[in-house]
């Protein structure tokens, strides 16, 4: 039997390695000689070019056929930002809590589910780690690139968790059954530049602009299903640029994202919002960018068992919730079922990200209740 | 009698000083010893102080009692701007145009107004002339200035001629009998920033300021009178600078500005604008100037002469406006009937600008018969 491995270590040795998107800085090479100290093949790879790559990506797994269980997350983190109390990237332990860029989003859980793979040593079938260093970036040669990968060697899992820092007051309080969708829209509205006294000469794209804006937010979307919040636009952004009072400007400018749940299509809504455009600003310039289109895994045997373990080690029954921001279970959803669950996010991509030290091995206890109830006990 | 007096020649010395706002860099001061030498009594004080001060202006008469007649403009100058072919304050005749800055705005029409008062040494009554050095700046310490230094005397005029340049393509071919007013109200919408995808958690002011341009765009002003076209709104910026997609801003900001004839009040398109502001978000920040209220000399015994000295010089009849921007008459319309006429307009401000040789000679002939008429024949 392999020696046990203690998860607030392993979190600190990967906290060290300032892996900013895209660099993998040592941590893919630390977590990957665990693995193999595991009895895990350890595969990694290089994808992708300038400017969004490459990126370095790691998948191993122990095992073989099915039942395939995947955990899936990314060695990435966002950069530190000015005004942490210690270095972000020199863990530190104070009081109870661990400190370190990535404590919670997300080498805590890794460094914790890699602890439970070592406490599990012997399992039915495949477990399997998917491991992107590109999910803080561009997400393009990350978890994308993996399933490539996979794709061409018929790796196909059965069962997905993903490591996110889903808990929000406590650990256990929340898991991701789905995630909305969502797209940014930009929209340019030419016009004609003129003196404000003389408006027959000109034409004010901002007129345009409101009558747009007007609609949009009038524009209605759903009220939400049993598991979504209903579907919701926002106007993020507006530019003009005239500095002068007396001058009508020659072009006007808007940004628009929506978070759309299940019963909304991301190119749907990119045609509709491009015709509310093109009705009241004819030949307005029009982009859009689709991050990702809703999702739901309908509760099922993988949230019961999520739901068991969280519930044995926490006492704690867990909102199986669709809310928030995107994830790369976006991606991933396309291979089998998928869960997201992981430690609270209160401290993600701020100052003095902070993990408590006992909620790192609460965690480690309730992915290794997963391992044995996806794979069996060994 | 006194010498005839060049205005080519004069205007081209005042153009050779770069009497940029609020600079008069020697232009007054040989305005004032041309007006000596036809006998005025010249007063030259400074008004106010930094930023918008101190301005030089002058006032200068002759003859006592009623009628005053008095010319009116503006001795100050807009910058040059880079790109002209000769030097902007270094007066050039080339073919049949004399070039520099305020040729037409308005040194020009000034010095065709001497040359008048040239022609006509003797009159009836008062003739004057009320010459601010601060029309193109903020005209806090210019016109303003020198009406109250007028009411400290009793000095008042029964009829004005302002020298802007209100011919359009043929010198005579408009003057103008009113002006709209002009206000600018800026408008700053507060909000709560927050994450695109936790919308319940921020409050974007763009969705506010969306519904308070849509109304203004809505609200109706008025369909125009026999001698103004209707009044007008025109948003002129929006800003809001949020360089993130996924986050929604903390503020939105919009500037406005409206040209008003004489069915509406400054004050009152301020409130109705404010109450539209205060129901879609109240507690926003408010800032109104009104830079002046619209006036109307309908037309009477002075737009008469002054048709008539035009029509006598050019075979036009002047179209009597209220179109285009704000001038001094704004304030100069609280003392008597007043009139503009001046110069073609079509260079002004800009690169270039240059006023016809024979024009200003032309313009010298119609401003010695609105003398002649105004205070009868010497």
């Amino acid at each position: 039997m392999t020696a046990a491995i203690d998860p607030v270590d392993l979190a600190s040795r990967l906290i060290a390695c300032p892996s900013i998107t895209p660099q993998e800085a040592g941590a893919l090479t630390i977590l990957g000689e665990a693995l193999q100290e595991l009895g895990f093949e350890v595969h990694r790879f290089l994808s992708g070019s300038a400017p969004d790559g490459p990126v370095e990506n790691l998948f191993a797994s122990r095992g073989s056929g099915s039942p395939h269980f995947a955990f899936a997350g990314h060695i990435d983190v966002v950069p530190a930002g000015n005004g942490w109390t210690s270095d972000a990237f020199t863990p530190q332990i104070r009081g109870d809590l661990l400190y370190g860029r990535g404590a919670v989003d997300m080498k805590g859980a890794i460094a914790a589910f890699v602890a439970a793979a070592a406490d599990v040593p012997t399992h039915r079938g495949t477990l399997s780690f998917i491991i992107t260093g590109d999910e803080e970036g561009p997400a393009v040669f990350g978890t994308a690139a993996i399933m490539e990968w996979m794709a061409e060697r018929s790796i196909r899992p059965d069962m997905i968790l993903i490591g996110e820092p889903t808990s929000e007051h406590r650990l256990g309080d929340m898991a991701k059954i789905g995630r909305r969708g969502s797209v940014n829209i930009w929209i340019d509205v030419p016009g004609t530049q003129g003196h404000v006294a003389y408006p027959h000469l000109a034409d004010n794209p901002i007129a345009r602009l409101a009558r747009i804006l007007a609609t949009l937010e009038a524009m209605p979307l759903d009220d939400g299903t049993e598991w979504f919040q209903p579907s919701n636009l926002e106007i993020t952004d507006l530019r003009v640029d005239n500095p002068a009072c007396n001058v009508i400007p020659g072009e006007a400018h808007a940004r628009l994202n929506i978070r759309f749940n299940d019963r909304q299509r991301g190119p749907e809504l990119v045609e509709r919002v491009r015709d509310i455009v093109e009705a009241h600003a004819p030949g307005a310039r029009f982009e859009a960018k689709i991050s990702g289109e809703a999702f739901l895994n309908e509760p099922g045997p993988l949230s019961d068992m999520m739901t068991d373990a969280i519930r044995a080690e926490t006492g704690l029954t867990p909102v199986l919730s669709t809310s928030g921001g995107t994830s790369d279970a976006r991606f991933l959803t396309r291979l089998c079922p998928l869960i997201e669950f992981g430690l609270p996010n209160a401290t993600m991509h701020k100052l003095d990200e902070a993990v408590a030290v006992d909620d790192l091995r609460t965690l480690r206890a309730i992915y290794r209740r997963m391992i044995e109830s996806a794979l069996g006990a060994g």
